[in-house]
């Protein structure tokens, strides 16, 4: 496929910056995946002269335009309208949308208007794109050689929208299908990463390999084309391989969903539990763990121990090692985790301290130094961070909450502590 | 003014989804509270001619062109050279912009290579929009009837180069200024503060009232213009009163950046220390106050009892307790809130249990039911949620450390607990 994209996004929620353009991300990431070239993103507000300019732009320099939002009768189905008009389409009624609107209100119990059933008008000819996730069903036609897919506004209906209706319908274009896998890394620099990719990077065409990085993890995105499902199994296995070989250690997963996951998955897998102590991180290595569904089943739970004397009286912290060592320390670091490892009653435990800044500490530690321990039935490990000093108090307690969750998928998985 | 404004943004990660196109929320905001109507958003990838074009269709339609990205060396300076192009001018080194690129890299310690210096040439005659937070220049300048903003991409640079550069020389075009205040709210929804003010919101021009919503609070924006600061001022502070009198203690703060920062002040101003005991919200209450820098001065620590046992041992909560109405119950909220204040040696104490989801709990109670308690020195109070059984888990907990924080911010102020 060569075909190029123009998605165009209707709503004046967005020109007022109440929301960011997050389903022109969510879309344009999915759309490279699919080996589509998004070459624009426009975005006009609910205005219809200006929808009309848009889409007749958008029609003489792509050939596949999609649209997110103006479908619901707050805009008068702006979208729809345009669309249609752009293209010599007329609305019809659609009854079967009509029933899934009806019982959409009814399953809700929320009171439905006229104006709802105007959602049910869908070009003619078109394929109905069914809306399991609200009330304004997309659709997706093609004419004078141009693809057209509709799509709701809400991110939570876009979303789902996208991958289970517009996904095949796009798919089908191809006569083929698109597999991905990805592989996730933690303890590699982005920059590095990609140094160490570059040139493969450059001369794979399929399947290609694509670089992410956030929060200070990254991941690779790998997508092969074929005929069938097997076939393009069979495209991506070597290069996921040879990556995996690449990185070594530094790869906690593929297709994962985060350092957290795999370490909860570790933890059930062999029947441990997991206890925290945070200090610099202050509960965010608990929210990571408890963000995710069914995490009670090894996360007994957690001491934040802010000031020193939670240290000293919850975590038993001895008040020698806090004063000669201070509590941005390893010792103290370790002394947590072993601390709650007691207190808690679980097998591992997991311990931060550290200057989150903006300041520095009492003892002239500089904002970025971090500490995070680990302590198990074979004993206590410290790791000693240096994250910068950067004012981006954020971003170094999201990476020393990382940091821990490597400690602890490293021991589960039998592998040495690293650096 | 009645200025019309296209974002455009240049970058090919925009185009492939590795990152949302925040800058142009966060520029949609801000030029919306200065009165300017921005109509268009356009993303094109590091591309030149299809850079051209957008810049040729934004010279037609808009009299105000503001660009994010492009002005780096990774893509040659794409943006400048296509809008000095576009408008007939040439670029001219800036021997001041070199300087200061040259210092910032002397001051970071990373190596400068030769193109950097190419960031200091700018179109002939613009003003030079200082970057104090990276090292590409921003410029501005007016030709043919349309003004023209140019801002570097990555939003840390992007936000404080619009805030401090941009706006002042917006500002200059509308012989006024712009004043607004932020009135937050919490235990109010969207659409019943709509209700509440929509006949006023639309009968107002000058001052003007948005309302905004995410996670479960809400604000209103008050924006008035006028030629000099303290005539805005007074435009502004009748309408504030108006809505704070018409809201009541719904009216968390005004100007305040969140419900945590002024449960923190509160607790400051009186000398007061603050401590949590966090089942459901697994250490998000805790996280969310240690998110703010000098937290420690008023909150000692916390208690994330995911275990029952970890309930009854760390806690105190009593085992017939928790045995008697189950670990999702008022009961077991206020006896957690009463252990942490004891625990922690805190004067006040905060909890919550319920269920997050996915599933009901093993005594039946439905996601979405939730229990939030503070201890404080004068009694024990509990809050009972009931949230929706909606399988959103982080909106869930987001709201449930919310009301908790709201339990706080009315113990502090002397307001009763409502509901």
């Amino acid at each position: 496929m060569s075909h190029t994209v123009e998605i165009l996004s209707v709503g004046t929620e967005l020109l007022l910056g109440n929301i960011a353009n997050t389903d022109a991300q969510m879309l344009s990431q999915g759309l490279s995946e699919l080996g589509l070239n998004v070459f624009w993103h426009t975005v006009v507000g609910d205005n219809p002269q200006r929808a009309r300019d848009a889409v007749a732009l958008a029609k003489k320099r792509a050939d596949i335009i999609i649209t997110t939002g103006g479908l619901g009768p707050t805009c008068d189905d702006l979208t729809k309208n345009v669309l249609a008009e752009a293209f010599g389409k007329k609305l019809v009624f659609d009854e079967g949308s009509a029933q899934r609107i009806r019982s959409y209100f009814q399953r809700t119990g929320r009171p439905m208007t006229g104006n709802n059933l105007q959602q049910a008008m869908l070009p003619e000819g078109c394929t109905i794109l069914e809306n399991d996730w609200g009330t304004a069903p997309g659709c997706a036609f093609e004419a004078e050689g141009v693809h057209v897919v509709m799509l709701p506004g809400p991110p939570s209906e876009c979303r789902p929208m996208f991958h289970y209706r517009a996904k095949p319908y796009l798919l089908a274009l191809s006569e083929g299908v698109i597999a991905s896998h990805t592989i996730k890394l933690f303890g590699i620099g982005e920059s590095t990463m990609e140094a160490q990719l570059r040139d493969q990077m450059n001369a794979m065409a399929n399947p290609t390999l694509a670089p992410y990085a956030k929060e200070g993890e990254c991941e690779l995105r790998v997508t092969a084309k074929a005929s069938a499902e097997e076939e393009a199994q069979a495209l991506l296995r070597p290069t996921v391989e040879q990556v995996k070989k690449l990185f070594g250690d530094k790869v906690y997963g593929v297709d994962v969903p985060s350092l957290e996951y795999v370490v909860l998955e570790g933890l059930k897998a062999q029947g441990l539990t997991l206890g925290t102590a945070e200090s610099c991180t202050g509960g965010l290595i608990a929210k990571r763990l408890t963000d995710i569904p069914g995490s009670s089943a090894a996360f007994k739970g957690g001491i934040v121990s802010y000031a020193n004397e939670i240290k000293e009286g919850v975590l038993g912290v001895p008040a020698p090692v806090l004063e000669q060592y201070g509590a941005v320390s390893g010792e103290v670091a370790a002394a947590m985790a072993e601390g709650a490892r007691k207190v808690l009653g679980c097998d591992i435990a997991l311990s931060s301290t550290g200057v989150a800044g903006p300041d520095k500490d009492d003892r002239e530690n500089q904002v970025g130094t971090m500490f995070v321990a680990i302590a198990t039935p074979k004993g206590t490990h410290v790791r000693p961070l240096h994250l910068g000093n950067r004012p981006m108090r954020e971003r170094l307690r999201t990476q020393t909450a990382s940091h821990a969750f490597d400690l602890a998928r490293r021991y589960l998985t039998g592998l040495d502590y690293g650096t």
